[in-house]
């Protein structure tokens, strides 16, 4: 199973929670990791190494190559690393048909095997609506991005790719002139442009299965009828998405979820 | 690490969520799980074995003789079991000096190294008093069992043995007769004997790290000024407890750390 990450060290404790569950929660499986980062240091990778070590699993840190970057307009205070996830297909080795795409800011419940394994057909992606924000979001979403064709906008924090599929369709220049045309619109650039040029081209799975957000619970049993319960998101849930800044990691926070993030992080702090 | 459970089959899903709980936190340990129960199926025993086996654990299921309890009185709806803990001296081989009983109804969150390795000197048990519940409960347990030398009342859920000490003092003549005599007394049969003939000689450990009432989250917080917040408590507290009548494992149940549970049952149940 390839996973992909792309981080700065802000997120280093983070990417560390997230990966300690992703790896507790998939026996069995000899999980890849290609690490797309600008700023790690050696002891950044080798910390990811001994993380990774007890469960078989193997780091790939990325070369990333500065000339793929000479004509990428860059937007606010976003660095080039808003770019990595839109170019996964030039930056992993030409080998790989799949890799998963995961934010740091999220915990892995349940073995990820299903999801891997989706048939994609011809889409280049497969990710999560978040129906649970349509309603605020979207219609401002629709016209910004002039995506009135698409059902919802895809959050981009679960990102299955189909790889050849990407090779294919997916250009650097395409997605460059695109930022460089709507710099003014772009509020979350790497997901705008995402579902900007390719919205159409996602396959888009359950959102409480892959791609809950841990602000939501209520709203999701609400819209279930009673059926996503706390009992159902444990057994069900494999993708816990804690979207917003209110993020788990820090002292104040105290949300539903967060004596479970605080037990993963604390099994991630364990291993130095 | 030697671990005793006694059990009956309606606390086998208990168990399980337990033990997965245990092992996964015990990284590079060799756990000995000690079984002492009447009604377990050959099945129940093989899902235990299947549940330990990745981890590199042993089941040892405990031969329990009959004559052990010729002379054991009988309190109200309580089975012989309510005498394995108290008699687990007799029922663990004698090359055993050290043993660690855990109830079901906990969560082990941390490794437990530290707590293992007491130094116990010549304490028979180690043990947590419940302080959170001393206003209400301690009063009337000390004038029920007439232990007001002691500082308070050991909750037995969780109760390091001290083997050779235990075997030179603890005579099943002396619990039968105990039990006899105060048998109207009795609330909770194997808790009570155990403050009543030996609380004296039990080493006090500290309930937040070893014996956390998860009800109590507030009292604690309370208690500690402040100290004992959640990022405490999911980074130091190694045995959770689920006291009382509310049980984590019912879909009912919405309690503070309830995703946690279910979490780790849901991976229970993976193994089937």
């Amino acid at each position: 199973m390839n996973i992909l990450v792309t981080l700065d060290r802000r997120y280093l404790l983070p990417l560390r929670v997230m990966l300690t569950s992703l790896l507790m929660n998939q026996p069995g499986e000899t999980v890849h990791l290609y690490l797309a980062a600008d700023d790690l240091t050696e002891e950044d990778v080798l910390s990811l190494e001994r993380l990774c070590a007890p469960h078989g699993a193997c780091i790939h840190p990325l070369a990333i190559q500065d000339d793929w970057f000479e004509h990428a307009p860059t937007v606010r205070y976003y660095s080039r690393a808003m770019y990595y996830r839109l170019l996964a297909a030039q930056m992993l080795p030409e080998t790989l048909d799949r890799v998963l795409y995961l934010d740091p800011d999220m915990l892995i419940l349940q073995p990820l095997h299903d999801l891997y394994n989706t048939e994609m057909g011809d889409h280049l992606y497969a990710a999560c609506i978040h129906k649970g924000l349509v309603d605020l979001s979207t219609p401002v979403n629709k016209i910004r991005l002039s995506t009135y064709e698409n059902e919802g906008y895809f959050n981009s924090g679960m990102l299955l790719m189909n790889l050849p599929e990407i090779r294919r369709h997916v250009r650097p220049e395409d997605i460059f002139d695109y930022v460089e045309r709507n710099r003014q619109l772009l509020l979350l650039p790497d997901q705008d442009v995402l579902n900007g040029l390719y919205g159409e081209r996602i396959l888009p799975l359950d959102e409480t299965l892959y791609n809950y957000d841990a602000r939501h619970f209520r709203e999701y049993l609400i819209a279930s009828q009673g059926v996503c319960d706390l009992d159902w998101v444990m057994r069900h849930t494999a993708i816990l998405h804690f979207c917003g800044k209110r993020k788990p990691w820090l002292r104040a926070y105290s949300g539903r979820f967060a004596p479970l993030y605080k037990h993963y992080m604390s099994i991630a702090e364990r291993t130095p």
